[in-house]
């Protein structure tokens, strides 16, 4: 038999070739390499797309015909509101498909075949990939792990191609509008005329849905990868809430949040208007934006701040199963922060060295600072959150024993202790069958940490007085619990909105200017366009990971 | 108190942000950005080596006085080869330092302060920081973790900077002498004469040592990642076998090895001086040194599946303990493979597109897709080796109850086991006094998975015959045991042989010129720098691991 940890690193690194062969094209047709088309780049990406196709679709059949062998789910893996996300960024690609199409059928005389081929094969890829992850994101595979786990890490890496592609498509529409500012234009329109009307509504509308189709892709590889992660996996069964999204508990979080958003876009639709139209009017919304940003993130600062605070008065241990999952999501806050702490490091430096201060250069110093401290604390939050034993748990099982040594009957105090839980307790309702089976449930939390120890606790001579007490210290938990949900759910908010400006086209790093003559016009265009994708995709992440947060806090 | 996971994403974001500080303004510095001068680099460079000095000094002083809190050793880290090994660059980097102090000396006129106070400060800190690296490498500090997490973490991230320092001084070094042969020459000289004789040794000397720099930080910088990633961490004990290098037994891969590496010196010494002397000699060099490259990469590619194949026939179950050592080394050997692979592609690339095909530019191909294959070919055999389980506790614990079994004494029986195994046993004679006292070794060993199994299958009843099958069984094993080590032998020498051209300046990606018509002279670059450092990185690595496994198989 082959050992696993081989399989894995054969897999990982024909994935990564693949990724580079991409990469390496891509970069050739960016930088307009002598004999590379267009169309090459296209050809490459329909290929591997038609691969991973074939691939899903072998996989589906087989686990149709074969039920049996897929038995273990990881509960952790593909929760429900990430497939609801995956499924809505899918819809706006697919209309970013259509569009496509459309563009390639009014400029069909002169476009090549693969303009049109491409979007046909990533609209049915989408479609496909969006079924095969409802149905298959949780599986645990166990069979033919070799060949799976070509199949996952060829999905990994074609939609972080993708990814890529996207990204670069984007970059180099970003940079051609900011040169287009700067006099020069050198975007690249087809040699015939379009034979439709809807060309320039295909054309110009395409690029305010590229930033669904990025968060799209980088989204379904994240999820493949958690599947790759799990094959062959031993599991131990955790029953995982079901979580449920209620407004109830975090108005406070989500009425602060929701202003922050409303002026969000509407400083990102002044910022758009008023760039580029004359000095003064570009300072001012340099200047606007800069304030807006300053003040956002230092509320997301302290309330950060708070939140870890917070947690610091609360002991409570930290969840050290292995989850590849959870994981990913720690180490993917701390990459992305890190791809895109760069841009604000090159503002700073460029700040400090610069020869000439126009005055609406040094709101970007405090910006710029803003956001690596902002990233830096929010991370830690995050993590925190992310890695800490869920109390409820254990909350129950006192509950129950409690309930048993002082009436003998849980069926009898339990609700009575619902309703003192307000917001918590609430959530249980989709377990308690389990707690009744006190089998079943043994088995299932046998592989937690915790556990023994929380059960010698409730094992340990219980009297009313006891429960008494933890009545009281209950309701300050319960209270620090409300001030964590609605900073999480705040912060969640913050991030969507911090997310837009750099997804649909603010580029302040472009606009000032000064990076620009500090660095120079090319290096810096480099700097941006490798830092902003990770910026734009953090932002998403850590909205994704604080949502998950504010649910299950 | 603190949780260890925040911990080290609080230590490890504070050190990522100051490496990507300097990245920035080691960026800033190679583009010639406005405002930003060497001594800036410089000045920063010291400071952070200040700091990591400072504690360091803390921490030995502290160690010495309060001994008993470091108590814990992790035995894979730090090991001696790898001390050495660090202790030879040191010395080499020593010198490097000393030729930069001549250097600043002669041309004091004209240098900033700065060019003098960095070698000063950077021999000081290499000094300690090997003395640092061989007393505590090992290591696990179990008190005040978070300030020791962010005085290990700065230093990692400042070897890690140094390094970067070096590979981008060197890097100018080759691009400058790439551009001489193109005409222009761009090389900053000082801009006054030396004062004293030995000036141009200095300059000329100084990159012939940069390689040695180089791999003495990036070493470091992971004795010291190892160092952060057991703070506080729980080890099982389990006994580390010395390990010991003997020729004996592994004197064809160390011939055919040693053939390699003549070859390559030859190989390198005639590429560098006929290089840029005239059109055809060039070509020549270049077809000398593509034809070179194939067919050694074509002999490791050989040997590495035969190693797989007979990893493939022998049974043995992975260790799969947890170890940041090894997990370290498993995870730089993909990453700087990774890193390095876009190096091939280009050139892969290059050539399907290029337009005309001069005749040696056709060696590039098999060349470029050899040295992928090798890298993924080699990672899969150094992994396997690493993660397997070591056979020789379990042949010991055999060997112990066969003899108590049949003779009732162990001590009679081992000296005529130890004959049979050859080399293998030799090497055991380290830990034979664990043997004895029983009652160690099965707390040490408390933490090993496979060794329940073992115990249960040495304790049903053994006779006479179990133990002469053994004999013969284990000739073969020990055949195979013999092949695994020449391979591991030959693969290390043919390692270090593919270091010594990049690392001394054979740059046929530059030399060919396919690449550079094809991407363009400044993208090229861009790759070329990129990718080089890993592919350096990669082959010492590979040697060391290398080195590692042919010890232990």
């Amino acid at each position: 038999s082959y050992p696993q940890k081989n399989a894995e690193i054969l897999s990982s690194q024909y994935g990564i070739n693949l990724f580079l062969a991409g990469l390496l094209l891509m970069f050739a047709w960016a930088v307009h390499a002598v004999g590379i088309r267009k169309q090459d780049l296209l050809s490459y990406l329909i290929t591997i797309m038609l691969i991973q196709l074939l691939w899903m679709l072998w996989y589906i059949c087989r686990s149709y015909t074969q039920r049996r062998l897929i038995q273990e789910k990881d509960t952790h893996a593909g929760a429900r509101w990430l497939k609801c996300g995956i499924t809505l960024f899918a819809v706006i690609t697919l209309i970013l498909d259509s569009f496509k199409i459309g563009y390639f059928i009014g400029f069909s005389n002169c476009l090549s075949a693969t303009e049109g081929i491409f979007p046909v094969t990533h609209a049915v890829h989408t479609l496909l990939q969006v079924y095969f992850l409802w149905c298959h994101a949780k599986d645990i595979i166990q069979s033919f792990k070799t060949l799976e786990r070509f199949g996952v890490i060829h999905s990994v890496f074609t939609n972080l191609l993708l990814w890529t592609n996207g990204v670069l498509t984007e970059s180099k529409h970003q940079l051609n509008e900011h040169k287009e500012r700067l006099i020069t234009l050198d975007d690249q329109v087809p040699e015939c005329n379009c034979t439709t009307t809807l060309c320039s509504i295909f054309s110009q509308g395409m690029y305010y849905l590229y930033p669904f189709n990025i968060e799209y892709h980088i989204l379904a590889s994240t999820m493949l990868y958690v599947l790759w992660k799990n094959i062959g996996r031993k599991v131990e069964h955790h029953h995982q809430h079901k979580i449920l999204f209620k407004f109830h508990g975090i108005t406070v979080g989500m009425i602060f949040g929701l202003i922050v958003l409303i002026s969000t876009i509407a400083v990102v639709v002044v910022y758009l208007i008023q760039m580029g139209r004359s000095k003064i009017k570009s300072e001012l919304a340099l200047t606007m934006f800069y304030l807006y940003g300053i003040s956002v993130l230092t509320l997301m600062c302290a309330t950060g701040i708070v939140a870890l605070l917070i947690y610091r008065l609360e002991e409570r241990s930290m969840d050290n199963s292995k989850n590849p999952a959870r994981k990913l999501d720690a180490d993917l806050l701390v990459g992305t922060a890190s791809g895109s702490w760069p841009l604000s490091w090159g503002s700073i430096l460029a700040i400090i060295c610069a020869q000439s201060h126009p005055k609406y250069t040094w709101y970007n110093l405090p910006y710029s600072i803003l956001v690596i401290i902002e990233k830096y604390i929010q991370n830690l939050f995050i993590i925190e959150s992310i890695l800490r034993e869920e109390e409820k748990v254990n909350d129950n099982i006192k509950t129950l024993r409690i309930g048993t040594v002082s009436s003998g009957s849980t069926l009898s105090l339990t609700p009575s202790y619902k309703e003192i839980y307000t917001g918590a307790a609430d959530m249980d309702n989709g377990k308690f069958p389990y707690m009744f089976d006190g089998n079943i449930y043994m088995r299932e939390r046998s592989g937690g940490d915790g556990f023994d120890e929380v059960r010698s606790q409730a094992s340990s001579p219980v009297t009313h007085s006891t429960s008494n007490f933890s009545l009281y210290s209950r309701n300050s938990v319960n209270n620090k619990r409300r001030i964590l949900k609605n900073i999480a759910a705040f912060l969640f908010l913050c991030n969507l909105s911090l997310w837009i400006p750099p997804a649909f086209g603010c580029r302040p790093e472009y606009d000032n200017g000064l990076e620009e003559i500090v660095f120079g016009f090319e290096p810096w265009i480099i700097v941006v366009n490798l830092a902003m994708p990770f910026s734009i995709f953090y932002r998403m992440h850590s909205a994704a990971s604080l949502f998950e947060v504010s649910c299950k806090t």
